[in-house]
């Protein structure tokens, strides 16, 4: 049966193409108060394409925050499964936007690729699994099985009102299992199954000195200087071994066994160095820098600030730094456990003479994890081979999403998670992109996997 | 003879105000390009006012950068003493504008204090030099000794030009001593001989990672953080009990006899926390807060940025991290083989996985001393005693004046720093003030002093 829907999207590539490139040239950013019409008229959007394809009920619901915009599909039947599909509309800030080679927000296509922030993350993979959706209503008249959608405009801010949003409305949302389409494959061409995800949590800390910035040959000698305060704390709390120097921090981590040890050495050589330019690879000692990524937890420093940041030199120690600090969590461990160790050894260990003020994450996950030999699973992996004409691999990730969590939380479900995103695809980067072939090929697994399900 | 001077400047007080906030209310910041004008137009306030006071051959001498306002006076006659007046007219940038109780550009006189960028370093002291050649003109129809006026605009940038301008045209510049105002007091209605300042110089170090922000969830793991790397190095170069721990850095450092200790318990008594509003003082083991700031060498992160500053969170590996540090040398270091020091440091004590660049500032100054007991110190003391009605006491301070080691090093010739600021001034910060009593009895100062001279 998939065969003709495969063919429309085929014969209508021109036009869905056309279409999404209107959808990502929606600046839908939304960490940043100025684009909070950007981010409904990206709402709109997807409200009136689910109208056009023929789903009921469709409305952007008030969150408090950025609307959700919900819809579903009944007409399958009360024998055939209800999947809930979950994905997102907004997107990561675009700075430093000098270092775009083309706007983010007018789509470009270079070297089989589609250039625009969004493309990869999440817009794009959305937009696949609607035009798939409009494929079956157009050749078949319906839909293989009945969905409900679940689109919101907060991930890339953690998701603020999702989680009571679906707790409220546990009928509303209540389905057999759910697909998620906002992740990646190892590599191009690469079918993955993704059956593991990181959690996530972070603090952000500032360090205070004196009440102004003092004049540095004044007072040089006889005050603490924050950066150096930062910089001593910071390195405490991980070391050159890239070992998390925080008391307890490990203290309940799920140990990666051999068998999983084996999975990772299949995708072992992915080369990091040729997607980043680095000169070299490090990762946590004893361990390779796949089984840190998929299987051992981290810690970064997303950004540090603190005195002068202009041109030329002024000669100051400043009054106060601030570092923003987030760590990506392995099944075992508790997100608020670890951002309490977190702020307990930063203020342990801070010098004399400045205090520290830490303001924690208000949104955390746990990790997750999925048997791989769920028929779900299984029956993915078949349509992705198929698509692809590869065999599928299995890995865990080093991403976090949150929604993972709270709908294994919220309505103990099955979860799908059906990415075709790449390591290049260089998301909350400037030039995000996705490759041409993964929009038409993920079309086709999508179109597989109905047919497969229903 | 100098009663009549004083007179002059006690009726005039008014007039002398309005015209020191005309020139206060020119936003001459050296280092911003956008304010190369406003730059000028105090060097032609500066031209204006030497041309109405009776100097000959007032220019503004063209130094590649921002001009030099040059002025002589050689009337006083052959048997007449020639002073070298330097001073400077350009100000530290303004940032965080928001900090500033009034407009930085607008002076304002709150209890007892004017408030204006500039007002202490060093347009405000420039000023009075040049208010008591004007009240001299004016009572006596000439200067008590010959005048060389060297006023420059690219103090707060390190003279970038100043070293060949002095350097290139000796005859020009000669005299036989030279007077700075550019310094301040031990404290409020305290006379303070300056008989020894520190040294300078700098380098920024920018840690390279990835050549692009990288996704934490997806790259945590295999790529060092630049940040990371950067908090290590930092931390690799003072310790937390205030101690360079840079090899080879207090190599050349001439010490701390006791007679120096001596006179520096005569100030030990100013207090650092109520001026700064930090909760304890620290300094070098070993030594006391006033002896570190002004006997001992110093480390200072002047800024440090790298990666997300913006609201909220944003989960990236950054491709890059900066810090920009400055030290201040004491007698016996040289500021190139501590540069040298410093990169060697750096460079052997970086994180494998990322690569730094270190700039040199370009420009460094040798620390400054000058024997208490010469003649034109001790007419100095006087004068400042006669005006202030107290003992002046004799420092050394922390700050840095690189035109003094230029002058000494090309001319050899005594340099009197005669300085009125005071701690409180906030000196390259928000709200920076200057008391009025210092701008009355400051003037007196000088007017005593020349008359001393004569």
């Amino acid at each position: 049966m998939s065969e003709k829907v495969i063919s429309y999207l085929t014969e209508h590539h021109d036009q869905l193409l056309e279409k999404l490139n209107q959808f990502l040239s929606i600046p839908s950013v939304s960490t940043d108060s100025v684009h909070k019409n950007d981010v409904r008229e990206a709402a709109s959007f997807l409200e009136t394409y689910l109208n056009d394809i023929g789903f009921e009920h469709v409305e952007q619901r008030e969150t408090g925050g950025h609307p959700l915009v919900f819809a579903e599909y009944k007409q399958a039947g009360s024998d055939a499964p209800t999947v809930l599909f979950y994905g997102h509309y907004d997107v990561q800030p675009v700075d430093p936007l000098d270092q775009w080679k083309s706007d983010p927000f007018k789509p470009e296509i270079r070297d089989g690729r589609l250039y625009a922030r969004g493309s990869s993350d999440d817009k794009g993979q959305v937009f696949m699994q609607l035009a798939v959706f409009e494929a079956y209503m157009k050749t078949e008249g319906k839909l293989p099985l009945n969905v409900k959608v679940c689109i919101e405009g907060e991930e890339e801010i953690g998701s603020e009102n999702l989680y009571r949003t679906l707790h409220d409305n546990k009928e509303l949302f209540a389905a057999d299992f759910a697909v998620i389409s906002d992740s990646g494959m190892v590599a191009e061409n690469r079918p993955t199954i993704l059956y593991g995800l990181k959690g996530f949590t972070g603090i952000e800390l500032t360090v205070n000195g004196p009440d102004h910035d003092l004049h540095s040959g004044m007072y040089g000698g006889a005050v603490r200087n924050p950066i150096m305060a930062l910089t001593h704390i910071l390195a405490s709390m991980k070391n050159e071994e890239e070992v998390i120097t925080v008391d307890g921090f490990y203290d309940d981590v799920e140990p990666l066994d051999d068998g999983e040890r084996q999975l990772i050495k299949q995708v072992e050589s992915e080369d990091y160095k040729a997607s980043t330019g680095v000169t070299e690879t490090v990762s946590e000692k004893g361990y390779t820098a796949k089984e840190h990524t998929m299987g051992r937890p981290t810690f970064e420093v997303n950004g540090i600030y603190g005195g002068y940041q202009g041109e030329g030199t002024k000669t100051i120690i400043p009054s106060s730094a601030t570092a923003k600090i987030t760590c990506r969590l392995v099944p075992g461990q508790d997100p608020e456990k670890i951002q309490t160790l977190l702020e307990q050894h930063v203020q342990e260990n801070k010098p004399s003479g400045v205090t520290v003020d830490v303001k924690k994450e208000k949104l955390s996950a746990k990790a997750y994890k999925v048997e791989p030999n769920h028929p779900l699973i299984q029956k993915a992996a078949k349509s992705y081979t198929k698509a692809f004409g590869k065999d599928t691999v299995y890995v865990r990730m080093g991403g976090s999403i949150p929604v993972v969590e709270w709908i294994e939380a919220i309505y103990n479900i099955p979860i799908v998670l059906l990415g075709f995103g790449t390591p290049d695809d260089r998301l909350h980067s400037p030039n995000e992109s996705f490759p041409m072939d993964s929009f038409v090929k993920g079309m086709e697994t999508l179109a597989y996997y109905w047919d497969e399900i229903r």
